[in-house]
């Protein structure tokens, strides 16, 4: 587990009167600040006057027995994607800085407000989401926590670090092709992506339709699933672990073991080890699947011809103020036919149905979120390391938003820089994942 | 209501021992056998054994007191589209002769077996269900029942045949566009198009899955109404009426009364009076959300490019054999990008919520079903004027498909040809528009 403080030790806190809301938000809001650390690159948009409002609006009720969730008074950081009333939403783009400012809050927002939570501010991102390593040119990008002078991962770039340098206490994030799984991983958290319907995404710049989900980042998955739960508007808690021994786990054998740095390799090696000796039952999987996935994602995908119906008019009109890394791919979505897509679309519905078929008998799938561990930023300065290891982190996240199945990040014991861990759900069954992987976590952490 | 025996009466029959399931499918045999009548290019496949043995197997069933549903021991018909154990699907085409036979039946088909139907025939249809009008070049065009010079409309011709000519009790269609619709009013017959979900789509050759649906016609609402509770899995009866007093009928201003021949115009004002007359509530209703259809309409729809991902191949290797009307239109799916179609489905999932806005207040819409009675076939016999009319009959009901609305067709009392009314009802509310229809249907026949 990650040392950032959880959600629930810090609602002990508060409940003991040992902190409060005001005290934890002027701790975060100095961290964000503080010109030696990386809060600049983390938010795009802070408030201190508003966060501190709603803290001591908090402490207020606290005081007076009112503690509508567990996430009563603590700091959260939400993606600039997220529309939040009164705040111009950017998405990590220039283009978007002249808009209207949000009239309402995303539904996913306004719940978690519901719940107490403080929104502290807007979280830096790959400009529109869409890549997995979190290079920003518009706004900078914050260094990893654990070696600055490696990127943080991304979309969610922002997100992982605001909780990993504690300037809030969870993030939150949307992942389309591993954006939450990514940055949780490569910055030592844990991170979680819901099956696609269990959070509402209405208030969110879309990327992809089809794809995007919108899920937290936190320092545990109890920390996650508290979020999760409120976001899709479910009581607030966390489901208890269930037992680890005769758990079946499956390790596929397609695609997500290949080219394994020696970091990632060594670790998840000991995961499997822990896991075994813990009385879970693992296996190999076949699963053909992954396979049929990378074969017709090969002929174009969901994400740009999607983003492209949405950005359309506005890269005619400001196209030169995008990221080029960004606004070209987007622009491929053009040579994509409505046949093409249709096929896309078919070939999916099959291939869920067979990946449902080939996973039947596991309760969860296990494998390393990405291949590799943090990239230096010189490794990713020029358009081929970019594109190269853009494509190598997004890899084995994407495969599971393909799928439509709920997936969580965990840390695992390292050598070196942080590692991830995925556990894969069934579709629907998020809460059943959330408990096995709390199972999990302790197992294969430190 | 249609001359045709309703599925009631002759249930009653049967229960009455007046006649018995091999009685009704001999007499249905004859008449599709019968060398003066439309049999041969009503139906593309029938088995008169096969038939046969269904009959003396539910006449057997019956004398031990076994009759699972209304319609057991009635003969059916079913359009060419849909997969029967044993048969060749060939979706009135001549490409699909030479594949082989299905393995299982449709679900839905399967449910109607299950019910006791017997399945006398593949019926005819335009070729791949792609027009409203119902001409086949391949297997002939069966002449409408009020005249055989005229078309009988499309795509499910034989559908509506069989059932005007006494050839089955009930048939099943499919509904894209009108499909079902179109034939049932131009024939004097009832027709009900389901909310897309109701019914099971698998093993129905596809035009188009946005907007493909499955739907009964027959002589009355009754009897679509029990034909429809069996292929959604549910128990075999009817809606009763809803008392007409008071209900809320509104008449879309927009698009529908356009272009109305003279006899559908008189008919139309006549099903009007009479209804005010009973008690129902009509107004006008302003619906812009129908011309916002035509506009998004006019840049591509759905059917072309989602038939032409199902046919590429097929055209490549058969093109030639295709009807040069059906496949020219299929290739227009080429033109369309995936960004047009994606932007097509957003606009399609707003304009449906808008409708559901202006709708909000009414029961259920009231609108004619085809602006014009049955042309004549030398009227579509050169490509403008087939053009002209299958867009003329398919204005109307295409409407709601892409609306995804329940929608019934009723005949109403007529100087000459026969006209049919549409009435339309909320999403997924498909059983109370069936209600609402059965309280309608005998005030405005006859």
């Amino acid at each position: 587990m990650s040392k950032a403080p959880t959600i629930a030790a810090l609602a002990a806190d508060l409940a003991g009167g040992r902190t409060t809301s005001v005290a934890l938000t002027e701790a975060a809001l100095d961290r964000i600040a503080d010109p030696a650390g990386e809060g600049v690159r983390t938010f795009t948009h802070v408030d201190r006057a508003t966060s501190l409002a709603q803290a001591e609006a908090s402490d207020r009720l606290r005081a007076h027995g009112i503690v509508p969730s567990p996430l009563a008074g603590l700091p959260v950081s939400v993606k600039d994607l997220f529309d939040l009333a009164g705040q111009v939403t950017t998405a990590g783009s220039v283009v978007l800085k002249d808009s209207a400012p949000a009239k309402v809050d995303a539904p996913a927002m306004a719940r978690l407000r519901a719940a107490g939570a403080v929104l502290i501010g807007r979280t830096n991102m790959t400009e529109f989401a869409f890549s997995g390593l979190g290079i920003n040119p518009h706004y900078g990008t914050p260094g990893n926590p654990f070696d600055r002078k490696r990127i943080p991962g991304g979309s969610s770039s922002g997100a992982a670090v605001s909780v990993a340098d504690g300037m809030a206490v969870a993030a939150i994030g949307s992942d389309t092709g591993g954006s939450v799984r990514i940055p949780a991983a490569l910055c030592g958290l844990a991170g979680f992506k819901p099956t696609q319907s269990r959070v509402p995404r209405d208030g969110a710049v879309p990327l992809s339709w089809t794809l995007d989900s919108i899920g937290p980042l936190a320092a545990s998955i109890a920390c996650c699933a508290v979020v999760d739960a409120v976001m899709a508007g479910e009581p607030a808690h966390a489901p208890e672990a269930l037992p680890l021994a005769g758990l079946r786990i499956g390790v596929p054998e397609q695609i997500v073991l290949d080219g394994l740095d020696a970091t990632v390799s060594a670790a998840f090696s000991r995961t499997l080890t822990r896991l075994s000796q813990a009385g879970a039952h693992l296996s190999d999987l076949d699963m053909p699947a992954l396979i049929r996935i990378a074969e017709v994602g090969g002929r174009g995908g969901f994400a740009a011809p999607e983003a492209l119906a949405w950005h359309k008019s506005l890269l005619e009109h400001r196209g030169s103020e995008y990221d080029p890394r960004v606004s070209v791919r987007i622009r491929r979505g053009a040579e994509q036919s409505a046949v093409d897509y249709i096929e896309l679309l078919a070939a999916r519905k099959a291939i869920m149905a067979e990946a449902v078929e080939q996973t039947r008998d596991f309760d969860a799938l296990l494998l390393p979120t990405t291949p590799i561990v943090a990239p230096r930023f010189d490794e990713v300065a020029d358009d081929a390391g970019y594109t190269r290891l853009n494509i190598m982190v997004l890899r084995n996240p994407s495969l599971f938003n393909f799928l439509d199945r709920p997936a969580v990040t965990l840390p695992c014991t390292t050598d070196g820089l942080p590692v991830g861990a995925m556990l894969v759900g069934k579709r629907h069954h998020d809460r059943r994942l959330l408990a096995i992987a709390r199972a999990v976590e302790p197992v294969i952490a430190g």
